[in-house]
C-alpha cells in the first residue's frame, strides 16, 4: 500500500507526519512519470514543483484560502493532492480532466490559468475583496522565474507591494529565465541565488527579529526604512514594498513549508523566492528539462519520446534560417518559446541575429517595431493566444506607421490538448481589425516556406503568416501565388476554407460526390484584405456557399463574405458559416474537437446536404 | 527681437550661449501659455519639460539620432525647436499640426507616439538594428515617472539592461505617479528623490569616478560588483543592468544636458533620473497641475477654462457614485484616468473603493476579474484606445469563467484632435469577439445611468458600456430596455445606429423628408449580444439598409447584419455600410472627421439618395 493511495485531499497531507512526506514526494514523481510518459504533459516544471505543491498543501487550506496559479501547466501535483488523481486516465482529452487549473473542475482551483504573468493582479484583487468585504481566507500568488519577466507580474508586484494587503507571492525560480539568458531580471535572480553574503545578511536579520515578527512588525519597518535610508535596499522586491524571504532550497520541504507559513502568517505583502530544479528526480528530464517541459508520449526508462515528425513550427524555423542567409536585414524573435516555434536551429546558425525576450510578448512587438523603422526586417514567431497580448501593439507600434514587421503566427485555429487558453481562435478576428495588416495562411509546408518568403523578402508593412499545431494533410500544391483558388470545381455548392481545414473540405467534397453534389472547393491564402471579388465570382457560379475556419465567428472571413454579397446584391440560394462559434473551445483530442464544431469532412459534407436540402423543400 | 524668432532648427539651439537658454527657456513658456490658452492641449507636462527639451537638443542631433516619445504629448517644445512654430496656428484641427509625435511630419519625429510604456521597448529595437547594421548613431527614449509604472516598461527595461547595447533612457519624472500615490514603483522614486545620503553617496561615487569614465570602466563594473555582493546595489534600474545617474534637477539646464551627455557618451544602457515639476513658470498649472493637464481654451491670465460642461464622463462617474451607495460591493477601478474618466466624486464619496492602480490596463483588468471571482462588483472605466492593451485579459482572466466585471468604456468612436492613438474605433471589434461580453451603447445621459445600473447591479458576465467624448444631442429619450428600437418611422429604407451617431442618422431621416424618402431609423441599444432579428424583421419593411456606425470595419455591426441577412436568404433592395472603415483616423475637430468619414447628417442623406438612386437605374 503506497501513501499515494491514502492521499483523497489536502486533508490527508497534512495529516501526515513530516518524515513521511519524503516518500510523498517520491511517489508523485514515480506516479507523474509513468502516467505522462503515456499520452504526454508537462512533465519538468511539475517535477520541479513537487515539495513545493506539498509545502503548500501543508499551510493553505485551498478549499478557501485562494491559491493562483500563473500559467498553471505545474498543477499536476496540485490535482493530485486535491483528489483528482482518477483524472489521468482521461487526462487532456475531450471531457476529461483539464491540463491547467480549472474552477469549474475543482473548488481547489482558485483561478483559470493558462496565459501568463497575471497571478499577482488576480491575488490581489482577491485580497482586496476579502479585505472589501470583511471575508476571512488567505491568498497567494505562485509564479515562476521566467512569468515574472512580463509586465504584468511588475504591474502586479507595484500595486500589490505598495497595497498592504495580506498576500503572498511565492516565486518557484527554477532557472528557466537564467539558463535562457534572457533579461536584467534573469540576471538579478541570479545574483540573488548564489550572493553568500546576502544570505547570511538575511540569516542575522530573520534570526533576530522573525521570532518577534508580529510583535515587532513596527520596529521591523523603522529598522528597514533606517537600512534603506543608507542606500542598503534588499532587492528589486523590497523595492516595491515586499516582505523578500529567501531564497529557501525548495526541495527542503520542511524549509519550504516554515517559510510559506511564516509568510502567510505575516499580515503584508510577502515573496518567497524558493530555487527548484525543473525535472528533478527524472534524470533524462534533469539533464535536458527544455525538451520535457511539455512533451509527447515518451519511454518512461529512456526518456526517449516516442514521435517526433515534422510540423509547420520547423518548416517555419528552418524556412526563416534560409532566409536570413539571403537576407542579413532578417532576424528573429521570440518570447520564451524558441522550441516550440522552431527556433533552435536558427539560434544556432544566426546567434547575433536572435533575439529571445523571455514572457514578454508586447515588448517583443514593440521592440520589432523599433527594429524595423531602422531598416532590419524583424519575425516575431509567436503562438495565436499569446500575440492576443499584443494587440494593443499591433495597432499603435506597427500599424500606425505601417511598419513591416512579419509575425509568425504558431498554433492557429484548434490547438487541441493544452484547451481554452490556448486555441488559436481569435487571431482572424484581431489580425485583420488591424490597419494594414496582411495574413496568410499556408494549407501545407510547400506554402508555408513561400508565403514567408513572400512576407520576409518581398511585402511592405505589417504581415502575419497564420499556421496551425501540427502537420500538413492531403493538399500539397503550392498554390501561394494566387490570393485565392478553385482546388477542386463543382457546380452546386462552394465549400469555402484555409490553412489545413481544405483537407476537410476536400474530403467533404468527396463524399458529397457519392451523394450527388458537385461541390467546388474554394481556398484562400490571404485572408487580408480579402479578396472578396475573386471569391464571390466563383461561389456565384454555384449559388450556394459553406464557410469553414477555425476562428471565431466574430470577424470571421464567412461573415465578411456573405456581408460583401449582400451589399453588392448577390443572393445566394443557401449559406452557411460553420467556425468555432462565439463561446470557448475545451481541451481535447484535435480530431475530437474537430467533430464537436462541425468542422471535420463528415459533419461539413453533412451540413452542405442540409443546407441544400433544407432550401429545396421551402 | 525675440530668441524664439531665431530658431528654425536644433542648430540654432546648439549655437546658443548656455547663458542664453534661460531666456529661450522663458519664452518658450511664454509662448505655449499663450497660445494654449486659444485652443487647448496639453499644458502642464510641457511646460515642466522645457529645459529637459532644451538640453537634449543641445546634446542629440534628432534628425538622425533617435528620441523616442513615451505617450508624447509633452512634445510642444520640440516641435517648437525643430521648425514647426507655426504648426500651432492649426495644431489638432484636420490636416494642421498633430499634438503628438509623428513620422511623417518631421525628420524629428523618430516613432509615432500616444499610447504609453512603449518607448523603450522601441528604443532597444532602434539601437539593435543600429548594432546589427553597423549603424552610427545615438538612440534615447524619454519615459515619465507614470509610463514607467506600465508593464512594458519594465520588460524593455529589462532587456535593454541584459543587452548592453548603448542606449539612454531619460527618466522625466514630474511626481505623476508620486501624487497619485499609485504603486510601490512611485514609493520607490520618491525615496529615491530625497535620499539625501543616497545623493551624497553619488556624489562621491560620481566625482571619484565620472572624469575618467570611459578608461574606467573596467575599474567601475568591479567596483560596482563588489558593493553589490555586499548588498548595497542602489535601486531597480541598477539591478535591471542600468547605469543609473540622478535624480538631477530637471530646471537646472546645465546640469541636465550635462548629465545626458554623460550618458550618451557612456555606451551602454544609461538611466538618467531628472526631477520636474509639472505646469513649471504658470501659476495655475503649479498649483493645479492635474487641472492643465489636457485642457481645453482657457483665459491666459486667470487660467480659468472657458467652458465647463456635462458629458458621458461626468454623468457615468455620478451614476457610478451613486450605485456605490446602493450596493457596498461595487468598486470602481482607473489605470491613471481619474479626471478623464470623471471618477472624482467617486473617489471623494468612496475612498476605500477607490482603485488607481496608474499606468496600469492589463493589472486593472485581471484584478477586477480577481475581485469579482470574489464576490466584489469591479468597474473598470477606461478609455476605448486603452482597452485595447487588455485585450488578452477580457478573454483570459474575464470571460474564461464567465466573471461579472463591468467595464466603463470611455472614448469610444471618433474622439477628435488627440489623433489616430486615441479614436476609439477598435472596441467595437474586439469586445464583440470575447466570448460572453455584452456591450450597451447608450445614446444620451439617460441611457447611460439606466444601462450602467443594469449593467453593474443585474448582469452578470462580463459587460460593457461603450461611450462618447463629449455630451449629447437632440435623441433625449431612454430606450434602454429594448435591444432595439425604431426611433423613427419610414417605409423607403432603414437607417441603423447606435451611440450618438443615432442624431446624425435622425437629422438625415428628416433631410431625407425633403427628398422625398421616408426613412425609419432604428437605435441599436445592445451591440452584443445582437439582436440581429429584430433588426432585420424591421429592415424587411423596408427593403434597404445603411448602417452607420462610429467603429472601425473589421467586425462591426453593419457587417454582422449583413452576414445574417444573407445567411437566413433576405435579399435587400440596397444595402450600405458607413464607418470608420480599415485605415487610420487622424486627428482633427470631431465634426470635421465626422464629415470626412461621410458619418454626419448630410451625407448620411446623400448616401442613402445615392444608394437608392442608383439601384433604381439598375
Amino acid at each position: 500500500m503506497s501513501l499515494l493511495d491514502n492521499i483523497h485531499s489536502p486533508a490527508d497531507v497534512k495529516a501526515l507526519p513530516p518524515e513521511a512526506l519524503g516518500e510523498l514526494c517520491r511517489e508523485i514523481r514515480e506516479y507523474l512519470i509513468a502516467s505522462l510518459s503515456k499520452r504526454g504533459g508537462h512533465l519538468a516544471s511539475n517535477l520541479g514543483a513537487v515539495e513545493l505543491t506539498v509545502a503548500l498543501h501543508r499551510v493553505y487550506d485551498t478549499s478557501r484560502d485562494r491559491l493562483v496559479f500563473d500559467v498553471g501547466h505545474q498543477c499536476y501535483t496540485h490535482k493530485i493532492l486535491t483528489g483528482r488523481i482518477a483524472g489521468f486516465t482521461d487526462f487532456r482529452e475531450l471531457g476529461g480532466m483539464a491540463g491547467f487549473p480549472k474552477p469549474r473542475e475543482s473548488v481547489h482551483d482558485a483561478f483559470v490559468a493558462g496565459h501568463a504573468s497575471n497571478s499577482i493582479s488576480v491575488a490581489l484583487g482577491m485580497a482586496r475583496a476579502r479585505t472589501a468585504l470583511g471575508a476571512d481566507y488567505d491568498v497567494a500568488a505562485l509564479i515562476g522565474d521566467g512569468a515574472l519577466n512580463g509586465g504584468m507580474a511588475f504591474e502586479g508586484l507595484s500595486d500589490a507591494g505598495k497595497s498592504g494587503e495580506p498576500l503572498v507571492v511565492i516565486l518557484n525560480d527554477n532557472g528557466m529565465s537564467i539558463n535562457e539568458g534572457v533579461g536584467g531580471i534573469a540576471d538579478m535572480l541570479g545574483r540573488m541565488r548564489t550572493r553568500v553574503e546576502y544570505i547570511r545578511f538575511k540569516k542575522w536579520y530573520r534570526s533576530s527579529l522573525m521570532p518577534h515578527m508580529r510583535h515587532l512588525s513596527g520596529a521591523l519597518s523603522r529598522g528597514k526604512r533606517w537600512l534603506k535610508e543608507r542606500i542598503i535596499t534588499e532587492n528589486m522586491f523590497d523595492d516595491l514594498g515586499f516582505e523578500y524571504i529567501g531564497p529557501i532550497d525548495g526541495h527542503d520541504i520542511r524549509k519550504v513549508e516554515n517559510a510559506i507559513r511564516w509568510a502567510k502568517e505575516y499580515r503584508a505583502p510577502v515573496l518567497v523566492h524558493v530555487i527548484t530544479q525543473k525535472g528533478r528526480g527524472y534524470a533524462p528530464a534533469e539533464k535536458a528539462p527544455e525538451a520535457f517541459h511539455g512533451v509527447g508520449a515518451f519511454d518512461a526508462k529512456s526518456g526517449v519520446p516516442k514521435y517526433t515528425g515534422e510540423d509547420f513550427s520547423s518548416v517555419f524555423g528552418r524556412a526563416l534560417t534560409e532566409l536570413a542567409g539571403e537576407d542579413e536585414s532578417v532576424v528573429a524573435i521570440t518570447a520564451a518559446m524558441k522550441e516550440g516555434t522552431g527556433l533552435i536551429g536558427f539560434q544556432e546558425a544566426w546567434p547575433e541575429r536572435f533575439f529571445d525576450v523571455g514572457i514578454a510578448e508586447e515588448h517583443a512587438c514593440a521592440m520589432a517595431a523599433g527594429m524595423a523603422a531602422q531598416g532590419l526586417k524583424p519575425v516575431f514567431a509567436v503562438y495565436s493566444t499569446f500575440l492576443q497580448r499584443c494587440y494593443d501593439m499591433l495597432i499603435h507600434d506597427v500599424a500606425l506607421m505601417g511598419l513591416h514587421v512579419v509575425f509568425g503566427v504558431d498554433r492557429s485555429g484548434i490547438v487541441g490538448r493544452d484547451g481554452e487558453t490556448h486555441q488559436g481562435a481569435f487571431d482572424v478576428s484581431y489580425l485583420c481589425s488591424v490597419p494594414g495588416m496582411r495574413v496568410y495562411a499556408p494549407s501545407n509546408f510547400r506554402e508555408m516556406r513561400s508565403m514567408l518568403r513572400k512576407a520576409v523578402l518581398e511585402d511592405t508593412g505589417p504581415v502575419a503568416v497564420r499556421y496551425p499545431r501540427g502537420g500538413e494533410g492531403l493538399w500539397k500544391a503550392d498554390t501561394s501565388g494566387e490570393t485565392v483558388r478553385v482546388v477542386k470545381p463543382g457546380t452546386d455548392v462552394t465549400i469555402v476554407a484555409y490553412g489545413t481545414e481544405i483537407n476537410e473540405a476536400i474530403v467533404a467534397a468527396r463524399m458529397l460526390n457519392g451523394s450527388g453534389v458537385s461541390a467546388q472547393v474554394l481556398k484562400i491564402n490571404t485572408l487580408c484584405p480579402l479578396d472578396t471579388d475573386a471569391v464571390m465570382d466563383a461561389v456565384c457560379r454555384t449559388g450556394a456557399l459553406l464557410v469553414a475556419e477555425e476562428a471565431c465567428a466574430a470577424g470571421c472571413v464567412g461573415r465578411q463574405l456573405l456581408a460583401a454579397a449582400e451589399e453588392s446584391g448577390v443572393a445566394l440560394r443557401a449559406a452557411r458559416l460553420v467556425n468555432l462559434g462565439s463561446g470557448l473551445l475545451e481541451h481535447g483530442a484535435p480530431e475530437d474537437l474537430r467533430r464537436k464544431t462541425g468542422l471535420d469532412n463528415g459533419s461539413l459534407a453533412e451540413q452542405v446536404l442540409e443546407m441544400l436540402h433544407g432550401k429545396d423543400e421551402t
